[in-house]
């Protein structure tokens, strides 16, 4: 058995290594939109693509998307705001009993006049260096729901009047999926998904960190148990819950960082792509991608199945392999094999 | 070592089950040829399918590509004929020294009528039993150069006045690779290439059976040494000539007739497509292909390269192997290894 992971480690090498002798380490680069037949050529290859143009038609508009263009719009609707102590929502993170756990975030309602009050300062000004957190909690929000939270595919079931987007009067195109607002306190732990993903940066800057489906061995993935952060009647701050013993443990990478020198392997090819206001990014379905972003920053992305006929769903389950991976807290095994 | 193997086998085996369940052994049909963005997609999801439809417009005209039809626009030019004893080319042959060669047919030139003369009967009524071969010499003629007989890539660098093609009168398409004309009396051994193949049956028809790249371990290639048949002057008849001992071995299935009960592992999945006059296959780069005919056949096929970008080609080359199979003449061990 020790026999078969040690092949199974060398077949991804090979596999790692060949694809990066292939492919190499760069991405294009495009100054416009692709038309819908180069964009079924860049899905077959697979590869990040740089847009140096917006998917969103304002998104050239300096005054769009600013805080004051946002909240004029918004005004006091009630939105679904992720909060945390440390800016790292779903992420790997140690408890008060010093256990690992896959913590969630505090989903919280609030303004979104209040949410931009707590956000770094607008504009091509906001400073590199990380601010404080919000001075009166010490909380970091992010509003990041993945919920299709501008649209859900549920949206075109409906009609108009029972549109259960709490964002209607943001919309501007009718196939936009997600958007999120915050600023360089929060960060996204490194994870890869099933969709295509096209993601166009409106406000502020990303910058993603990159490895092919072919190097996920590099991120150890690990068996964590699940906790989400509550606020405490009696303190009223965040703690980190537990949840029951029977909740699934969530596989996810023991990498919190990789962005930080040693943290990865040397085979690991990393790549670092930012992408500013106006600009797109394809995320090829199964590429792992770490995110930060700098100053107030809002973006929009689209997420579309992947083909599932093919090969495609086949080779990026044989990568990151069927078989459960280690448990994060090793001295769980005997209570905690699910 | 040996280990390697089994777990290699193992994942091999895995790969193609977990292929099969997805995507099962079924193939699509179209009535009409794909539009660009259509192909696309196909070609991302890389299965056959089957288009009722020829890229040849007058794949459509029932005297076209007809023996007679063919016979007034070739009339006596030469041509490149492959010529065996069996209709076995380009296939794994035993020679008379009782050892297994990969054998390559005599190239011989001759005028289309006298090719078209040694074919089964044209049109409709073509006998579905092999007929004998030619009765005056006992061999079997198959047009079926594969370097651009019809166009290669050259030709778009040439002007039309030093055209190489022998092909001119026949030309309907600029972008038609390779003709083929022959009958049941010839076979194609199970193969694969690296090209995205579009092929259009004008007349007659072809039996494709096809496996997926998941399953070319079932046919178990092998290194064979290379032979050619070469007529002899003393018995003016063709002779297996074995190829100087310096000339590689070439790699290919020990499986001469997958449609042969039992030459299959149970783990196969072939698929059976017959492709008839006016119908065209898509046939994805990599899959592997055995070719039979039926009566008078007469074939287009267009090659395009595949995308080399991304993953397609690393795993085409890890479900292949990149280690050298077994020597297909297992007592050869000491002397050929190359």
């Amino acid at each position: 058995m020790a026999n078969m992971q040690e092949y199974r480690q060398e077949t991804l090498k090979w596999l790692a290594e060949e694809y990066h002798d292939l492919n190499g380490s760069q991405y294009d680069i495009l100054d416009d939109l692709p038309t819908p037949l180069e964009f079924s050529r860049i899905v077959h290859i697979g590869r990040p693509v740089l847009i140096r143009a917006g998917a969103i038609p304002s998104s050239s508009d300096s005054y769009a998307w600013s805080k004051q263009w946002i909240a004029e719009r918004m005004g006091d609707r009630a939105i679904s705001v992720a909060v945390t102590p440390n800016g790292r929502a779903d992420a790997v993170t140690r408890g008060a009993d010093n256990k690992l756990y896959f913590a969630e975030p505090m989903t919280q309602k609030m303004s979104m006049t209040a949410l931009l009050e707590t956000l770094s300062s607008d504009g091509s000004a906001a400073t590199l260096e990380p601010q404080h957190a919000d001075e009166k909690s010490g909380e970091v929000h992010y509003l990041q729901s993945q919920n299709g939270n501008l649209f859900s595919s549920r949206y075109y079931e409906l009609s108009g009047e029972e549109d259960p987007s709490e964002f209607e009067p943001l919309r501007e195109k009718p196939d936009a999926v997600n958007l999120w607002i915050g600023d360089e306190k929060s960060v996204t732990s490194i994870h890869s998904d099933p969709y295509e993903n096209i993601y166009t940066v409106l406000r502020g800057s990303k910058q993603f960190t990159l490895l092919p489906p072919t190097e996920g061995w590099c991120l150890q993935e690990r068996r964590y148990p699940h906790a989400t952060y509550v606020r405490s009647p009696t303190t009223s701050r965040l703690e980190l819950v537990p949840s029951p013993p029977e909740t699934p443990l969530v596989r996810w990478s023991s990498v919190t960082d990789p962005t930080v020198p040693g943290s990865l392997p040397a085979e690991a090819h990393p790549m670092h792509i930012t992408v500013n206001a106006g600009e797109t990014l394809y995320l090829p379905a199964g590429w792992w991608h770490y995110v930060r972003q700098r100053g107030f920053t809002v973006a929009v992305n689209y997420w579309y199945d992947m083909e599932g006929r093919g090969m495609s769903w086949v080779w990026l389950n044989f990568l990151r392999g069927t078989e459960e991976p280690p448990l994060g807290n090793p001295e769980d095994a005997d209570g905690q094999r699910d």
